[in-house]
């Protein structure tokens, strides 16, 4: 096994028995074949054939030729470099706009086992476990989605109606045996929550009750494990809405109703100091930026290439005011790029011996895209202006009122069908309930920004000390 | 007559025989029914109730009680006031959001009537027509929409397939007799169109070639007359999309396929000179954007109150930085508030002897508007926040899941369902294709924001030289 | 006397012996002669002119031709409105610049006095010492500044060096008599600190240990009084500095060194609750804010005629983007209008019987400026652009390379000369260290930006309950 | 020779006898005596000892150990590096500030020279001219200031009084005989015009009348060459100004009054299309800007610790505004540092074996730095907020207030006197005249803002066209 083509892994998650309740409704039979998430399995069914497509396999294969790139341990630069050109290939199959591409999960994962010896400081079973979990993610191509935010009112007591008995709101440890831990309550905000193979939980912080400390992985239709999604955005249209028609994923709060983990699936426990260490010491933080920074490009690219088909199709380009929209895009585009090749050239390995990129210059692009991609889908809705209002549908061109369409909405060098078809994506891209989830996705993606910039801020201490003492240093020669 | 009831203008209305095309659908039978229209009827046929109920009789009935206020001609200060009253008045019934409240372009008919000499200037037939037009507007209480921008392709000739003929595209005057004119090609953007009672129709720029200009009115249901409306963001569920569900009110493009308009509907035409002046001379300008300001203040107070409203059910309210937020729509409301109060103090009657508000306070209004709208709505989008992603909908309440989302998603002081119902609104306000075309409107109400600023830029010379001769006084002091 | 002209005030002015210590050196002799004070002086001498000028007179001079404008206390809204344009009269005078134009805390001082028996709540004394404040100051055409922020670090304890005792930081009541009580300490900022005739001293917040809760005027040259004015941004050269030159006022920290404050100069005096009610009550908060406002507007007029003769003389007028620039001026000046014609159609008579401009729209208008007035001092930076770098000076062209400044620096349709003179007019509003204080000036002037704006938002709650009231019955009815 | 000490270099630029009228007196005597000059001489010559000292010989001198760094022509990514190692460290000695360090210019020479067979296109002679400066500049250690920018009115004929003889304006051609050319007019801000050792003159746009098509090194005393310089910005008071005392470096208009120019110093001659070609081809437009991005980082750096210094001695850090303000100067300086290694990884070898850094980073870098290093001063104003006000002086320090300025102005953990020295390097850097300059020299760094990023929307049409085609690849599926 070990690479699976897209029919197989479409197989594989067909058979998954997850309990998943959509818009009221339990989600019965084969996900792949549920209208809210058919689309986006074949999306990522496309991925796995990528990988077996002999063109792409210097890329999307790991060096041993065993599993897809995402479970491959980075090494060296160019392990790096290999990397971001696979994070970016899958990107542009999937438009930027896919959050949980397979590597994301499977980079944590992976990362994790490479240091595996980190959670072997709490015991060598916790070691075994990670590295466990990561070869049966291996040997099986697995997918994963992952979760760690609690309950925003997790702080109050819940009692349900007429009974005395306490229910835990976050997911918390309820009981141990020699077998596993039981786990009940929830979290918020799995991507694609129920429709991958397995489900990565950990701590939302490591300052809080031991109950709450705890990191492993679930099958997604274990039992007591319930997804509850929220209504999907898909559409059916391609022509009228072509990115929710084909790459909604959905997001699903996750609730563990007394929810049974065996030991072997546990690498992390009730250990505050290890997590919070985890993010930093194993790389994970890093990698995840990393990917999310690649796949930031990418979404950015696509972004530059609808502003201009926009302006051309529209013929603007000559306003300088339109001009200097555009060039804000490729501004964004060439930091992000400058935020991964900074990160990459200052990679360094840990004591894991994984090569990690600079951890600075990817903190500096989480925070940096969280600001600037409202501006991009700014300009996007600038650029197409009051011609998003009345952007006509398949239908009416369909219709008997097609040859009017033609006679009074057409472009300057476009026909009305065409120049439709683009407006229609990039209002899917800018307005539509999936456009609008895209902006909220980026904008929170790594928390509140207001919280992400004032991380930074602390987490840049020792490099603004530095620079403290020159001022200083300066000030004592002033007189 | 002159006043009717909502139920009488309802039944109006469903006689209606226009010619109405949406998503690929002839829309047959009655429009009061159809699921695109239906919602926005009944909100407008409440209006027609507020002037007949007591309570608003004051203020909602013109002074000779035989009309409701918006066909009042303004001569006094304390006119003006009584319409601001009561265009806020309308406003709060349908929370700001409805473009096309029945006083936007009655006001217009009205102020053309009471400037019917300036129609005069060009032959007495066209002060006729005007002022004919006002009476049987007045007499049936009749709604209007109006149009008049140009399809942004209409410089290039359009020769249907396999013709030679060149036919027109925006509309234009094709043959004139004695009985009237005929019109063909098309106008874009009538909003509401086809289910107004009648449609205005005004040029779109003066010195083009007189074919295109002239101003009339013709009955929604004219023989040759078609609206193509874009799909309807209208939504089922009002638990889900509050404002979707009750205020959606389409927008079409106006098609005349040789409209036959008799010489007592047309009070201007191809006069470029008139038409050069008609905003400014009549008053018309002061009064549209007038109308604009009272509905956009009602808006932003709605604004305010979902905004609080967020704050205090997500308790995020000791944040100075939410604060912040909220208080930029404070100033956003007084500074809307202002240009109002500046424009009615400065009031002054035309040559017509109409009161009009000072022209500009609202100018700076609409570009203000046009320029702040957009950040009230991210603030709003800002103060969801996540929160906004995985909202659950009336069918999840309804479920077997509701335990669970009581347990897991309730807010601070109120229940899941309570905090889902505002977090919707919220959302409908801001990302829904709804809201996202409340956003397009409110940015594009008076055209590109561009020229919309150079607009104004010239339009205050006159002001701006003589604080230049202010500088070059001071200059010539200093030595 | 009563009103007095210039000359006689510069005299007055002249006599004053206060102790004034500026960039290290103890100022000996007139202030009237100093560098640093002479010019702001004559500048207010013209404005003591402009009074007793028949031309001005309806307007500068009170009902009673007893006093200036500012003395009189406003009875109605036509009273309000003289007082706007009286404001503005001065202010245009002095460009809207001067932070201390006489009326500013001349309407404070009259204000209180008005409201005399809110300071006789907590003894009949308190009132009548402000009645005879108010009384003095008009019959001797007084100017005062104030002061009440305490300096920033005084929440620590003070030891001199060698010393045991603490000496107090922030300005504070240490011993009190029969007579009055002795002062010691500091309070930071007080503008044109040591030449005005009188300071006003007020408390910076009602919450504090009563030892600083006091409310008090002194004559600038009490014993004991020093005034510790920041270097001079002064300039000598009109030509070069047109602003610097004419109309830097200083700014102090005042220090109490034991100053004795008779009783009969104490009109609030250790009491919390009516320090706390002081600004809303009396209405000195909203007459603070209007003559702020007033002075602003005029400000803003000023600075659009430098925009748009920098665009002239540059001949720029035909960019968009420049157009765009200079309507944000535009619209910003006709905010600042909209904030005070809708403070004084709803201002209201309070207990006192004074005619109180509107709070809400004055407290948005601070908040607004304080946003705005950096993006208007850009908009002049950016028209100018690089043309500020290399602004040649008067000697330059008194020199013999005069020629060669006309030849190759001269404007589209100006000399290089005028052009010039534009240009550093242009610097010094926006880069000159005057124009940079100013810029600080206005942001700060109600305290930090974000405090003002969480201001704003706990003024507003009953506003915005209001609203959240409407959201709520709103929600109600959606299902 | 070659590399010469700080002394050498001063005794070298003392001899020279430059032309140079500032603020309208004509410079006598040594240039590095004069108050305007001094300091930034001093501060450059520094530089020169710097390469010399044994620390930083591997990086700031070239390989042949026989000229410094700037002179050496990178053939490799290697040389690069050492590259930008020894800009920023040449930036970090002078705080990013100095728009002129030595190798700015000397960079464009060795590029050149390096290129010499794109100049000999046009006949050998150039590609000889180039060479010889070069040499000639690396045998002396030469410093340079370059000029290219016409005077604004350029377009109109100048007439000087009384006289019927045109007079040119833009510097251009005159005459031409077999030693040389003769060179009449003006071209616009040398930095540090008149005292470097030689000045580079460039045309300032490629399609123009070849009369102002050259491209020619002078001595800066050669006869007929002025220098006017625009008032100096610098202070005496280090501890006052601690910028402007010590780096000021002074702009000048640059003056040529029927200057000869022997053909071995011209280089391009009348050749609009190799000037067109100019910056791509040779490199130097991505050494300049490689240069300019390398400087603008330590000056990031140097703002970073400004601003937190500002927030250490405030003792404002726990706010989260305050955070995220300085989290805003981090992000910005991760962006620049990104740009310069994402331009390095990119690098490749052009047609002359030169090794360029990739252009498009760099373009993107000078647009983002352009739009962002406004925003780094406003932050730093922010920051320090009221405290620029009042800030004292050296003098005041030095007087009998002393004692008062440390009672009450001293910070939570500083003495007033470390305090003040803090907010008025602050200020020098964000409020005085220097800083004003700064921010506007960074603002017009590469042209005015609007005119770079409409470049920039040109430079890309190429990558923007790759993926316009994506997406039309893309909607070509979707239907």
């Amino acid at each position: 096994m070990a690479m699976v083509t897209g029919a197989d892994y479409l197989k594989r998650i067909a058979q998954l028995e997850s309990t998943i309740w959509i818009d009221g409704e339990f989600v019965k039979g084969k996900s792949t074949e549920h209208p809210a998430f058919k689309a986006v399995l074949e999306a990522k069914a496309s991925l796995y054939d990528m990988v077996l497509d002999d063109a792409h396999a210097d890329i999307l294969q790991a060096s041993d030729k065993n599993a897809n790139f995402s479970f491959e341990i980075p090494r060296t630069k160019a392990d790096l470099t290999k990397r971001r050109k696979a994070t970016q290939l899958w990107a542009q199959s999937t438009l930027g706009v896919l959050g949980r591409s397979p590597e994301y999960v499977n980079t944590m994962i992976a990362i994790m086992a490479g240091a595996k010896d980190f959670f072997a400081e709490d015991g060598k079973e916790y070691g075994e476990s990670i590295q466990s979990i990561y070869e049966r993610a291996v040997k099986n191509d697995y997918t994963f989605t992952h979760t760690f935010v609690n309950p925003s009112i997790s702080r109050k007591p819940f009692y349900p109606d007429g009974e005395s008995v306490e229910q835990p709101v976050a997911a918390k440890i309820i009981e141990e045996n020699e077998k596993g831990v039981v786990i009940d309550g929830a979290r918020l905000l799995a991507t694609q929550g129920g429709i991958t193979d397995e489900l990565l939980v950990l701590p939302s912080a490591a300052f809080v009750d031991s109950d709450y400390l705890f990191g492993c992985t679930v099958p997604s239709d274990t039992e007591g494990l319930l997804f509850l999604s929220r209504p999907s955005f898909g559409k059916e249209t391609q022509f009228d809405y072509p990115l929710s028609a084909t790459l909604e994923e959905g997001d699903a709060v996750v609730v563990f109703d007394h929810v049974f983990v065996p030991w072997e699936r546990v690498f992390m426990y009730r250990n505050e100091w290890l997590m919070s260490q985890l993010f930093a010491r194993t790389g994970i933080e890093a990698f995840l930026l990393y990917q999310a920074a690649n796949r930031q490009i990418v979404k950015t690219e696509w972004l530059l290439g609808v502003a201009q088909a926009l302006v051309d199709t529209l013929n603007i380009g000559q306003h300088t005011h339109v001009q200097g929209k555009v060039s804000e895009v490729i501004v964004a585009l060439e930091a992000m790029r400058g935020f991964v090749y900074s990160a990459e050239t200052q990679a360094q390995a840990n004591e894991y011996e994984i090569m990690v990129p600079k951890l600075e210059p990817l903190k500096a692009s989480a925070c940096y895209f969280q600001m600037t991609y409202a501006r991009l889908i700014e300009i996007i809705q600038l650029l197409g202006a009051s011609h998003f209002i009345s952007a006509p549908s398949k239908k009416d061109f369909a219709s008997p009122i097609a040859g009017r369409l033609e006679r009074f909405m057409r472009g300057e060098y476009t026909s009305a069908k065409e120049k439709t078809k683009l407006l229609r994506l990039a209002r899917d891209l800018s307005i539509s309930e999936f456009g609008s989830r895209q902006m909220l996705y980026e904008r929170y993606f790594f928390g509140d920004p207001v919280r992400v910039a004032s991380g930074l801020y602390h987490f840049a201490d020792c490099q603004k000390q530095k620079y403290v003492e020159w001022v200083q240093t300066f000030l004592k020669k002033m007189d």
